[in-house]
């Protein structure tokens, strides 16, 4: 099929699990009547970011696919309403503990599980303390509509991971993210830089990304400052064009129509698959 | 050395390969009095934009790099002004023939010989029948200033590239570039794209990236159509910020000073490097 309808959730998060989850609902509900058949919810959106924080209580939080609320309300929207829902969840496997994400299908069977590749540690993010580095590679997800590729938040500034999801034949990106404020620096806004590297993604790729970001103001116990999610989140078309995005303070679904065959026309047409010298590319693979 | 000015040179070329030589050399000159220490022309800047034809007695302007005049000159003028000139022309070797840059120290010598990796196509752009696909691998060297990464033109388009440069200590990417209207389809200006894909390079990689194109209108015997260059030169910082830009229309050298020592921390604190999973990224240096 050449057209689908893609959706991405912009939305402020409470510290009240059953309010978040069912808020999340509410907008898919929203998105699906809208025509959205794949539907993006933002990163960890079942409470407050809390990497924020290192607290070794909130592992408490971490749960298996299969008992996690997020998940398991997410599968039934997605066969009551016939959609698919890649769905970020904070998961326990064992001793381990990820920031995976089940890729719902449109019977709300889950079709497989990706964990995220890239933790970023910092001021603000330490998420280092929680996450295992995912184990999973990288996936993609023939859907009814096109085959996707999901990366989780800081998988979105690699180049790699895209160009890799890419070769595994995703026709569209999708980014769940959570990114704001620098705790230690308030004057410096990465927003721009964001969307650069995943428009840039776009080029590359000659393909569709979806990025949904949280937004709005978040507190912690235990973190001495406030962390402001900026939003932004937006959809580009083939050529990297914004093709639906959202001010900065405004919550909701994003909902754009993409022509995949158009996509995939104008991939091969500039040729940049073709043109590919993987030979000369061994140092990426390398640890160097 | 912390700072450095660089200088990207936009400039229409004619049919006469003195005349365009000395039009360089004129910019050069006028780039270096306004302190610029690396400075880059357009690609294959001694003569029209040739390949917008498949026309066998065009191989007759291939050169070595010791036999080329744009190098030749370049060298000459690099020593008398101490600056580096990344140079790119038309190489003959044996019987092969490469799109090529001869890497121009301060002093005039010649650090090293770079070969376009990626070979483009399509309408208007038939480098495939000219060159064949460089055999160098990606390469950088280091300046008084820093270390320098240079890609030519279709290889700007590669995350690829610009990573495998990053790897191996480059600190800026040079892009020599000849790139414009497409003659099959006049509505098509991939401009917006050709700039977004660099500016993800400089973004992914924490580095700025200087892009110098040529500009104006072309024509070659036995093509059917003019080729316009559209200029858009640019030189981006570490967060992919232009910088310094010129006009579509405009001529001449663009400058900017860039602080490498703030895009080295700006890089570490960012952490892209730090996460990076080579383990997961085999795919990429397959033939897949």
């Amino acid at each position: 099929m050449s057209k689908v309808t893609v959706a991405a959730l912009q939305l402020a998060f409470s510290h009240d699990e059953g309010e978040n989850i069912a808020l999340v609902e509410d907008h898919v509900h929203k998105a699906a009547a809208r025509g959205a058949k794949i539907i993006l919810p933002p990163e960890l959106f079942e409470g407050p970011y809390f990497c924020t924080v290192e607290d070794e209580a909130l592992f408490g939080r971490a749960r298996p696919a299969a008992e996690h609320p997020a998940v398991t309300t997410m599968q039934r929207l997605a066969r009551d309403l016939g959609v698919y829902i890649p769905t970020s969840f904070f998961e326990r496997d064992g001793h381990h503990h990820y920031n995976s994400l089940a890729m719902i299908d449109d019977s709300g069977e889950i079709m497989g599980v990706y964990r995220k590749s890239h933790i970023p540690d910092g001021p603000g993010y330490e998420e280092k303390y929680y996450f295992r580095p995912g184990n999973s590679g990288f996936k993609v997800w023939p859907t009814r509509y096109g085959t996707i590729g999901v990366g989780i938040c800081w998988d979105q500034w690699y180049p790699e991971s895209a160009r890799v999801m890419a070769l595994m034949g995703a026709e569209m990106l999708f980014y769940p993210t959570a990114i704001g404020t620098e705790p230690y620096d308030d004057t410096l806004d990465t927003s721009r830089m964001w969307r650069r590297a995943m428009q840039g993604h776009a080029v590359s790729n000659c393909m569709p990304v979806i990025a949904a970001n949280r937004i709005g103001v978040e507190e912690m116990p235990g973190c001495a400052g406030a962390q402001t999610f900026y939003g932004h989140s937006f959809i580009t078309n083939e050529w990297g064009d914004l093709v639906a995005e959202v001010e900065n303070w405004q919550t909701g679904a994003l909902v754009a129509t993409l022509d995949l065959d158009a996509a995939r026309t104008h991939r091969a047409g500039m040729g940049f698959f073709r043109d590919r010298r993987p030979e000369l590319y061994g140092r990426i693979a390398q640890d160097v």
